[in-house]
């Protein structure tokens, strides 16, 4: 196996199993982990050191340490380490349901972190030492450059920080993903920092391979694992017509001469509101559509092979078994239309706002204002966290955020008079979209959203409490920029813990 | 006079005086005013504007404009206006007592914008149709070409997009000015925007003059007058010890390695803790400093003149009578050393993050996790605006908020439980200062977030408060990454309004 992906001898010699590599990280350590997404994460390394840290726990010794990622990985990595309470501090973003419950009982610290800052605050020597970094590639060419695997994320950054590095080799991702990658080796601290010379989206101004001076290298480990499996779920009713009138909106811009006849390039979350998205783009009239986004699902690529789609730059893939096995059959043909970069390139404000990316991200709640709750669950509780959104919404040139109007089966609105949390301020918010409608606050002053959102995007059983609030607030006596009664502003999110209904 | 000013012959014949320009102005117009910060804005056209309002409505008629300006401006212009409810609607930022009470009643619309999002968002056709543009400048050249004044802020963008361009040309500002601003004319709307080629503060990268066809130019009004009073005032206690902890904290950065020994691109906002780090700077050991900001106050021009500061970049002086005298004349010595940029490059978050700029900005609040509260009073009334704090704070290399830890002779802790507003998430802020010390919570999880800024930041009056309930908030078998009383969060300001004291 070896003799197809490892090529360069002085790398083979570095070959061990995953017990062996792992015992080469120390309590303690600040460790960066590729993967973004579920994908390209180290697959075989995490859970022996699990195994290690079980063990040491069991004879009451500590054994923990930190992990930095590209994004979200899988339960192979943050759920077997969160398992066995192995993670001192997790950052810059997670999604596992272990990690999260463990944050949420304060027995994990996690700083959740704008994915573009991630990199350059890295840098900047903000988190302290990198120690080691645990890589998935694909593979490793005769003069030891490294194959990036399915997503790249930090994997740059990580491998240039840390003091030492651990590759882990999976036989299992695509061959053919060599010559997908765009590692952009321009970066710098300032003063030293120059324009990126990005233009557009299936422009490529980087390298095919991420570097390593091979003494670092202390060991490579092989696998042969899929990806975390995204299951790909067909977009409910909720979905669809959250889609619809987005796409109904973008027609209106396009004939308004606000945006071009085939939009601009896309960002898109993922999930449920998501796919159907990316499902009525696929149904709809834009064409030569391009993408600059974080994540490549499975609508991406069907929209890339009906044509729809002509080019997609990105920082990973997030894809179904069927989906990953069209992309190893199709290779060639995606390679020629798919970049996977770096993040702290797919996510720059200096290149979403030169690009003019449309955003679009779901969210937990917002507020008569304009104001999003990406991140957490009532106030106290993290869900995942902010990921990538901020970077898009704030320098995109549409910043859409998209839920369905109720959660737990209606006992949640997801209109709420104050969120419990802000990520995304009324400064930084364009369109929230529901089933019920979009409510489009460009050029809108704080009141005249209230009314756009309570009217389009509230469900009509919590509308007319909304609305009373809302007159209540503006009757007052208090200040009228921004109308609210602070005793009851957060009295939903109150009442909803209390009574299990808002 | 007319003669020095207006040398071009076509553009003298457009010579008014401002009563028959001001009647050019239809009412319901969208506006585009030059100023920022009190300089550069008009200064007779809208006081004549504002006596037809009056006389309009005194017969029942309608008379009301909606105003775009750069920033704020001045009682001749936003505060006569608004007087008269003369203002439809106000953006992006003001500072006016008289608009702040009537935006507050509920008399005057207002949109509270990143001070980088405007000149693309008006291009974008987002806030409708610019139907006048009132502009301010130093001169006017033989060939037409206009002199910037002591502003630019968006009067490129105004001019280009309005369809009618009233000039005010001050005979009061330095006819020195001229060679002093860098206006770039590269932008554009994406799918056609290019990288903005400045890497340095000092830099030039566009022309010496804004451009305008003269068909456009219905009106040219003579003035002469200084820019709004920007009195300078000695830094107090407070902002001196603010200062003296920042200052330190600068000089532990150089230490650790984490900052250059000349730092980075200074952003300071105005005001009194801003003269006091100004003042500090100047008595301190760092050399050969840079400035990419938004205004130049008194401060800024007597770092120049020590030669402590190197050069400075800006969209706009703010300046005492004495220190605008200063400028008049040494106006060759600081036109060497400073330059001014429409503020769509002054605020680009590109060049932002590029340059690596150090972010300093009051602010009005703080909660225990690190969200920033720059606008609002109690969470409904509007004081003056988000400004480019959110600009320079999220791309900057480092983001600083400051302010003294209680207000109103004690009777409100500006570190509170759940700020009432939020500007900058959590996500955007790493130092916070008051006078009591200095909070870094750059790579610190929410929690060890709130126990820094407790002990570093808050008042002792009402620090044991806080702490109480921090702890309570963590006993409460709710979340424990954001801990939180939902019931209690916002009863700070609560009892302030009902009892005048937090």
């Amino acid at each position: 196996m070896s003799a197809q992906r490892i090529l360069c001898p002085r790398l083979r010699q570095r070959i061990m199993d995953a017990d062996a590599a792992a015992a080469l990280i120390p309590a303690g350590a600040n460790v960066g982990m590729s993967g973004f997404t579920g994908a390209g994460y180290p697959k075989a390394v995490p859970q022996a050191l699990a195994a290690r840290m079980r063990a040491h726990h069991d004879h009451g010794e500590a054994d923990r340490i930190s992990i930095w990622t590209g994004a979200s990985t899988a339960p192979e990595l943050d759920g077997a380490l969160a398992e066995v309470d192995g993670i001192e501090l997790r950052l810059p973003y997670q999604s596992d349901p272990v990690c999260r419950q463990k944050i949420n009982e304060g027995r994990m610290e996690y700083i959740d972190i704008h994915l573009s800052h991630v990199a350059p605050y890295a840098w900047a020597g903000f988190f302290g030492k990198l120690d080691v970094a645990v890589i998935e590639v694909a593979g490793i060419t005769e003069q030891g450059e490294l194959i990036p695997s399915s997503s790249i994320g930090n994997n740059k950054t990580w491998i240039d920080l840390a003091d030492r590095v651990i590759l882990e080799v999976n036989h299992g991702q695509s061959a053919g993903l060599d010559g997908m990658h765009d590692v952009y080796y321009g970066t710098a601290l300032p003063p030293h920092r120059q324009p990126i010379p990005l233009t557009g989206p299936q422009q490529r101004i980087g390298e095919r391979y991420l570097h390593c001076p091979p003494e670092k290298i202390i060991a490579v480990v092989e696998t042969n694992a899929p990806d975390r499996n995204s299951r790909f779920s067909e977009p409910d009713e909720a979905s669809r017509r959250i889609a619809g009138h987005l796409l109904e909106f973008f027609s209106r811009e396009v004939d308004a001469g606000r945006l071009p006849a085939n939009l601009l390039p896309l960002q898109s979350g993922v999930g449920n509101i998501a796919n159907a998205v990316l499902a009525g783009l696929a149904d709809g009239p834009f064409e030569n559509l391009t993408a600059y986004t974080e994540v490549l699902q499975d609508g991406m690529l069907s929209l890339l092979k009906s044509g729809k789609l002509a080019s997609a730059s990105a920082t990973a893939f997030s894809l179904s078994p069927d989906a990953n096995r069209d992309l190893a059959e199709h290779i060639d043909f995606y390679r020629d239309r798919i970049v996977l970069r770096p993040q702290e390139i797919s996510n720059h404000p200096e290149v979403i706002r030169r690009l003019g990316v449309i955003a679009m991200n779901g969210m937990i709640e917002a507020d008569l204002y304009g104001n999003v709750n990406s991140t957490h669950v009532m106030g106290t509780r993290i869900m995942n966290g902010i990921g990538g959104s901020g970077d898009f919404a704030r320098n995109g040139y549409l910043s859409v955020f998209m839920t369905p109007s109720t959660a737990k089966e209606g006992a949640i609105s997801t209109i709420v008079p104050m969120v419990s949390h802000v990520d995304h301020t009324e400064h930084d918010v364009q369109i929230v979209v529901t089933e019920q409608g979009l409510a489009d606050l460009r050029g809108l002053p704080p009141r005249e959203r209230a009314r756009r959102i309570i009217e389009h995007c509230a469900h009509p059983d919590f509308r007319p409490r909304l609305l009373d609030y809302f007159e209540r607030a503006s009757a007052s006596g208090r200040g009228l920029h921004t109308p609210h009664l602070l005793s009851e502003a957060l009295s939903w999110h109150e009442r909803y813990e209390q009574t299990g209904r808002m």
